[in-house]
């Protein structure tokens, strides 16, 4: 069992490769070699049993994508992507990244030959619009960002390059991960971590939206569980749309705040600055947050139980020790 | 006003340009030039008292819409397509010229920066698989060709490039368009057109469905009329979603034949072969019929009043004299 992971640098892609290595094994065979590919170069696995390979890829290059996507590679996750604020300031950078990487990668895929499965991970920003709530598994996708559209588009060519029988293919439609560790990046929903992750960590944040804010959230352990389960699904199981929701919960800010404040104590909280921001309002407005992801429950993918759950995985898997 | 259409060879750009022509106007402004482009050079469009250009274009090749698109395009019809069962032999030839020869008009109208308006036709073959009845304006597109897949992907692009204020989008899932002129081609609904077409003039046809087999459908010259409305709706009109089902109706096999008796006697009906093809049915046994466009005919679109009306047209505007 060979696996591929693209975006291997990022924090799902990281926090995947060490649950694999931990795992040894993926749909029932033992994993001999796992390779991180992102567009610089991952950090390495350390007390890896198999072999764990890290390289460079850049998916809008075709001729780099040959690179990393070989015939011996089983599984391919494929989770790098331009994410959403960025791709609604960059439209060249996503379209070049999340729809053109795609195709290069199912390209390849269909060039070998071998039917690699491929986990794909679209995002819960492909829903909004003119659309009535709930979001159901039939809820059509209006996104209105680039970013949601370009992973709408991606769903699209992973369901027809698995109905061709090019890949074995498996989109899940992630919920904003939180408590996302590391540093702010250039997703819009990237305060909804940072309100809580630096606050834990003493430091300062800005909270852009009001306390009342819906959102639909995941933690990164619930999700990379999730991923490995996405992979293990039996194909028949699938359907016709391969593509679902991965299961989330809908919390608001404050009750975000008051997990927090229930397991870490009050002082945190105090440590967040409220300040309005327009541009970043005018994105995660328009996003979803009342999902009934029933397919993916169905096939056994679950969501957190409660908020405080999130804190603590963030407590125990990644706070930076003082 | 400056109109564009590519696929301008084909049935519906050609009755398209006549109707026009005819018309004189379009958004309230006079035609000063109509362009056909399509992949051979479309035949000319006879006393038109407006120029009528005609052009070869490749639309899978940026360079060569450039060359169609110019900056003076006020209007671009995009209808040239690789039809359904074509697209499911050739996957490149329906990738190149469905997928990215839209992206590549939506991209040459980007470099441009003068926002034309751009219809766009799409089709109800972006719906299908697990998707309950009946389809209405927010069910999920789930395509089970190529062809829809590369159309849905299409109205994905088609609204963010218009949200982005690249282009002013509208787009239209055509239903199946008969009794469609001239000769059979590669739809795998050609067969809804030919047991019709070929028989009013005498010539046997194959019917390769049973008569019970139900499909949803719009005559040519109606085609032609919601897509001159299409280009007239107000942008504000179109709301976050610029993609909508064109109004068609339901008729079985059997009601298609008992109306083109009750226009054209019954002789015509005897010349049906009933040969069933289980390629062309597994393409179109897939393909839904019931079918709610509630806010195109908000919109003030339509479809035709009876079948007989469509063999009518057939007869007043198509059928070649004896």
């Amino acid at each position: 069992m060979n696996i591929l992971i693209i975006g291997g640098g990022g924090v799902v892609g990281q926090k995947l490769a060490r649950a694999l290595v931990a795992r040894g094994t993926l749909r029932g065979q033992s994993i001999d070699k796992i390779t991180l590919a992102d567009i610089v170069d991952p950090a390495p696995i350390a007390d890896a049993p198999m072999p764990v390979a890290t390289m460079a890829c850049n998916i809008a290059d075709p001729a780099s994508v040959a690179q990393c996507v070989t015939a011996d590679v089983d599984v391919i996750y494929l989770l790098a992507a331009i994410v959403s604020a960025h791709a609604e300031e960059d439209f060249d950078a996503g379209m070049n990244i999340n729809m053109m990487g795609t195709l290069n990668v199912l390209e390849r895929a269909r060039a070998l030959g071998t039917k690699p499965v491929m986990v794909f991970t679209s995002s819960i920003a492909v829903y909004g619009g003119e659309v009535p709530d709930p979001i159901v598994d039939h809820t059509f996708l209006n996104p209105q960002t680039s970013y949601g559209a370009q992973k709408a588009i991606g769903e699209l060519l992973l369901n027809d390059y698995s109905r061709k029988g090019f890949v074995d293919g498996r989109g899940f439609r992630l919920p904003t991960i939180s408590v996302r560790p590391g540093k702010p990046n250039r997703a819009a929903s990237s305060f909804m971590s940072s309100i809580l992750r630096e606050p834990l960590n003493g430091q300062e944040a800005v909270c852009p939206v009001d306390d009342d804010f819906p959102h639909y959230y995941l933690s990164p352990r619930k999700c990379v569980e999730n991923l490995i389960k996405g992979a293990e699904l039996a194909a028949e199981d699938l359907g016709q749309n391969r593509c679902m929701m991965m299961p989330g919960r809908m919390w608001t800010i404050r009750q975000l705040i008051d997990a927090m404040t229930a397991v870490a104590g009050p002082e945190p909280a105090k440590l967040i600055k409220w300040e309005a921001q327009p541009d970043i309002q005018a994105i995660v407005k328009g996003w979803r947050f009342d999902l009934r992801p029933e397919k993916a429950i169905k096939l056994g993918l679950s969501a957190d139980d409660s908020f405080e759950d999130n804190i603590r995985y963030y407590l125990e898997d990644d706070k930076p020790s003082a």
